[in-house]
């Protein structure tokens, strides 16, 4: 499965199947695929379930991640789904899902509002349960958040925040949802989608230090406990690229640098990891409006102690704005207040905002400042992006820039 | 005008006027606005055609570029309009044009290309000259033009490369154009569009070097051979940022930069300039192709004698690939030999090609290496970029390592 592709089997794509990612690249590299259950290891081998050895010279464990199943009175109602990235699973839930009316979702992250967007998109009424105060709390400020809401109540979603779900009850194919705040919900089905965490067991097994919440350890070349074991992707842990300390973010482009890296480094250390840690990037999209969120948020640049500068602007992703397909862009950047480095971005608007955080992403990794980027040289076309007067990255740094000359002359 | 709106105003517009930038912005600004001709100059003083004198402490020169006018006979003649940016000229030739069935562009260029679109998508039976082998001769290899090329032959254009107009004759309304290939066009409008001059007779009239074809003289701080006048965008001089030397390049965003770059260092030099010289970033679109151009294409990088690797990549831009919506991109990127250092990329696809042009020159503007890239984290998501695996500067990227690999092992 294509994990970020899962909530478009229900309505976009027209089968699970249709999210798998074949085999073929592996393949065509040449690369033995053996299907199989590892359970133990013996020095350099690993011990499969049917008693086979396999030697090796340097293993590498990409185990991913399972989802959290929370500790939630009827869990196991039946038409309670706890959304998982198992193709068979995925099937009988699809098949199950598309019969129901009412869909409740727990869970306001990435793929719970894309589920949302599915669903009301195939018919279905729904509501979302998120118990953090707003929207994808752990990934953009709640203004950001809020704009999310807004596009899903207008897709016709209802959106309850700060509320936790304390039991699931009633009898029959009716699903009666207790909240925390002692309100009843009915409905027809719920799926469960508050996140993953990393599959361990393996480590466990192998006798490799890991911590059952944040992952396989590993060190900066993603080699674990034992230098010839790496471990990669959700089930290894990863570092906060600003402070050092663990963060649990799982993403497929997290992964992919970190294979990059494990593949780099697998014979000979080769010192080509120039960036120590997660910086986090997200992208979505709900309805007509696209979200991209890369670095630092402003609430958790404020929970790390850190002195910053908001910059913002508003803009059209066209020149003249009279040209057909226009959107809003909305952008906030978060600068370090002293070394006036962009710490963090999340951006809202048309499609082009996915690119658009990624050349973000590159400028937070490269420790741009604003100064800098006040005087990029940028590219810019009537039907692709907006006026060199009203390119959004550079206006809101224009705008840091302000601010930080307001409060040089106020301190 | 908003000048690289212009081609828009042949279709995709309803007006001329829907392409003018209001004055606005100045007035928010609280900025003085005079509408007048400035004839000469005495020290700090700048005098008016009216014979007002005007004083100043520091002074922008800011006065654009005018279309060049080949010198090929007939070319006077009725029905023959040289593209301008002059509002009553355009509002002329948009009407006249309007009424006609066949029109001949003469320049396959930025603007050339984007004027076959929206000509032929307004109804009218389009041919295209072009000097040069093939289309964007200045900012893609041939290869990217021939894309180009197809795609405007599809739409019903017909693009003729590596041919010149030797005249243009014929009595009453139809034209006849001769080539230098011997063979004549019948058409019924000709638009003339093969680029423009700087406005270097304001520097003539004050005094200041200039460079009849390059522009007015200026140094890294936009200042021209008197220190306390500026001059910046089509009017100024711009160097090539790899080799210093002067480039004729005329572009929105580079004008921009130069604009911000001279305000920092109007009344104070700031130093903030961490770039010296023009990138020169392009897009465009034609049909439903998206076209992103940045830094060095091959054909320059062989000409400087630079030593070079190239990686290619082709991806589709949304995941899994049957999603809605989905483009391929094709992707070449030019990498120093030695220094591993990005120099150039060329990017084909849909929309999201225009920041991810952006997000190359961010690249090419730091310095990054080959090395640094193949790590790099980025954000993915099904309905706005392609997969992880599949991210296209990624793949180019490694593509140039393993090449590069190759050469080592060869040599």
């Amino acid at each position: 499965m294509i994990p970020c592709g899962i909530p478009y089997v229900f309505y976009s794509l027209d089968s699970v199947d249709d999210d798998i990612l074949p085999d073929t690249i592996i393949h065509n590299n040449k690369v033995e695929l053996i299907i199989g259950e590892v359970v133990s290891r013996d020095g350099k081998f690993i011990i499969m379930k049917d008693g086979e050895r396999l030697g090796f010279d340097k293993l590498v464990l990409a185990a991913g991640s399972l989802p959290i199943k929370p500790d939630i009175p009827g869990i196991d109602k039946h038409g309670v789904y706890i959304l998982s990235k198992d193709r068979d699973e995925l099937i009988k839930m699809r098949n199950e899902i598309i019969s129901k009316k009412n869909v409740l979702i727990v869970g306001g992250g990435y793929v719970g509002i894309e589920l949302a967007d599915q669903l009301s998109s195939a018919g279905k009424s729904v509501t979302i349960i998120e118990m953090m105060p707003s929207l994808l709390p752990g990934s953009v400020d709640p203004e950001f958040g809020a704009k999310i809401q807004e596009t899903l109540e207008k897709q016709g979603n209802t959106v309850i925040t700060g509320v936790g779900v304390s039991a699931f009850g009633g009898n029959g194919a009716e699903i009666l949802v207790d909240l925390n705040n002692g309100k009843q919900i009915k409905t027809d089905a719920v799926i469960i989608s508050i996140g993953f965490r990393p599959n361990t067991s393996i480590a466990d097994n192998f006798g490799l230090d890991f911590d059952p919440v944040f992952g396989i350890e590993v060190d900066e070349y993603l080699r674990t406990s034992e230098k010839n074991i790496f471990a990669i992707g959700d089930c290894a842990t990863k570092r906060n690229c600003f402070t050092g300390e663990f963060r649990k973010i799982m993403l497929a482009s997290t992964a992919m640098s970190q294979g990059r890296l494990a593949g780099s480094n697998l014979y000979a250390i080769n010192v080509v990891k120039t960036f120590s840690g997660t910086l986090g990037s997200f992208a979505t999209k709900v309805g007509n409006l696209s979200l991209g969120a890369t670095g630092l948020t402003e609430t958790q640049a404020k929970g790390m102690g850190m002195k910053y500068v908001v910059g913002q602007a508003e803009t059209i992703d066209r020149h003249p704005g009279k040209l057909p397909g226009a959107s809003k862009i909305t952008l906030k950047l978060i600068y370090a207040q002293y070394t006036h480095v962009l710490l963090g971005a999340q951006i809202l608007g048309g499609d082009s905002v996915g690119e658009a955080a990624n050349m973000l992403s590159v400028m937070i990794q490269k420790k741009m400042t604003d100064m800098e980027i006040d005087t990029l040289q940028i590219g810019t076309h009537p039907l692709l992006t907006s006026s060199p007067l009203g390119y959004a990255i550079i206006n809101a740094t224009v705008n840091a820039i302000m601010k930080w000359y307001h409060k040089m002359e106020n301190d």
